[in-house]
């Protein structure tokens, strides 16, 4: 598990006064970001170690609520299964404690092949282990 | 039904040479913005013909392949589904005929109440009617 | 003056594996609005206080060097010239203490008129002092 | 010359209902892409013919007035200036014929040294010939 926080500034936000929604992916992906560094991780470190990349495959978000410019918006994530090839990534939002959007990622392990194309491959145990 | 396609950009992809995700929930709302315009509509149209506006609740998408710079993305958006208070349009995004991606927005039909607050309301008969 | 932070992001950069240059203005702007609180104030509270607002009229900014996917940025921000009726904030910014960017925003003190227009008014005294 | 054109999407714009100014800086990128696509190039046939990246050194813009969702951007580029390692790209933005922005990019001319570092070279003759 992994604690975040955004403060959510002027241009997140539409002409509603509310976060324009595609943000929230980006903050998903700044959070596994920060998830990995975390635990010593990285893009770059993924590909250096395991030869690896994680690409998104599936991913989805529900809003239950507004949340608007200067909220200070607190993210958990958490890795919440792990099939062979591929982990979910489950984020909660919270704005002072009220869940405000939930979110999730599904990324594949894959590597490079000498084709330069990338493959599925299984998910590298030591990478389970770090972000357990 | 409605048509539209975007020409991936430089700044519209990663580091990685393939499109940064939270740029495809992007084009959807875009995709979205020009299906209103096809139809004469608009965000401030829909505000000022019906006192409404629409927020996505639910998104999600599915990536096939990688989708890069230079490459030329069509999108096809039908609403297929029409529940009492949302709708859900749904994307399917091709390149050279090949699918790459598919995703959706539900949207909730909300007026502004006299305190301030959206509240959700049934979909207007017109508005659906416009958009068929 | 005010000092504030960001760590690059994978999303923030591009194919060539360096930031994407308008995420400086992103960050110019993000920055501003820290500023801003920090002194207690807002997009918001300026409205509400002094009913005004501050459009960007003139900026630009100058790359020294790359600056790249999980760089700690250091931002420097200062206002350093007060016209009548605007105000130029310099940005600063550093990784590891070498200077890698530097940039401005003219901001323009502009208040609602009664037919809805923005107008260009002196710079509000106390907003002056509470920034400095 | 070049010209190109935008319409502002919903996303584009900040709660106060006009362009968020970084964006402006995108769609200078975008049309310096479009701009190589209409010459046959791109950034990756620059690459490829030329060895040769065009990072940006030096940008910035003026706004004259606001651009809103639904407005209809027309965008004219010329490569206004040619040094000896650098070329500027002017950008003049109306809508509906009336200016409402102009910006630039100045733009090194860099190859790739064999210590992997970027270097200032001369702009290509080349190049220079199928932008003017």
């Amino acid at each position: 598990m992994f604690e975040s926080s955004v403060t959510v500034e002027w241009g997140d936000c539409d002409e509603a006064g509310i976060v324009f929604y595609p943000n929230y992916f980006y903050w998903f992906d700044c959070t596994f970001q920060r998830f990995l560094r975390s635990r010593g991780l990285s893009q770059r470190e993924l590909k250096r170690l395991f030869g690896a990349v994680t690409p998104i495959v599936d991913t989805g978000a529900k809003f239950r609520g507004p949340v608007r410019y200067d909220d200070h918006l607190d993210i958990v994530a958490a890795i919440d299964l792990w099939d062979e090839k591929r982990f979910k990534v489950a984020y909660r939002l919270s704005v002072g404690g009220t869940p405000v959007a939930e979110g999730f990622e599904v990324r594949a392990w894959a590597a490079l092949g000498e084709d330069g194309r990338l493959k599925g491959k299984p998910v590298n145990a030591d990478f389970k282990k770090m972000m357990m």
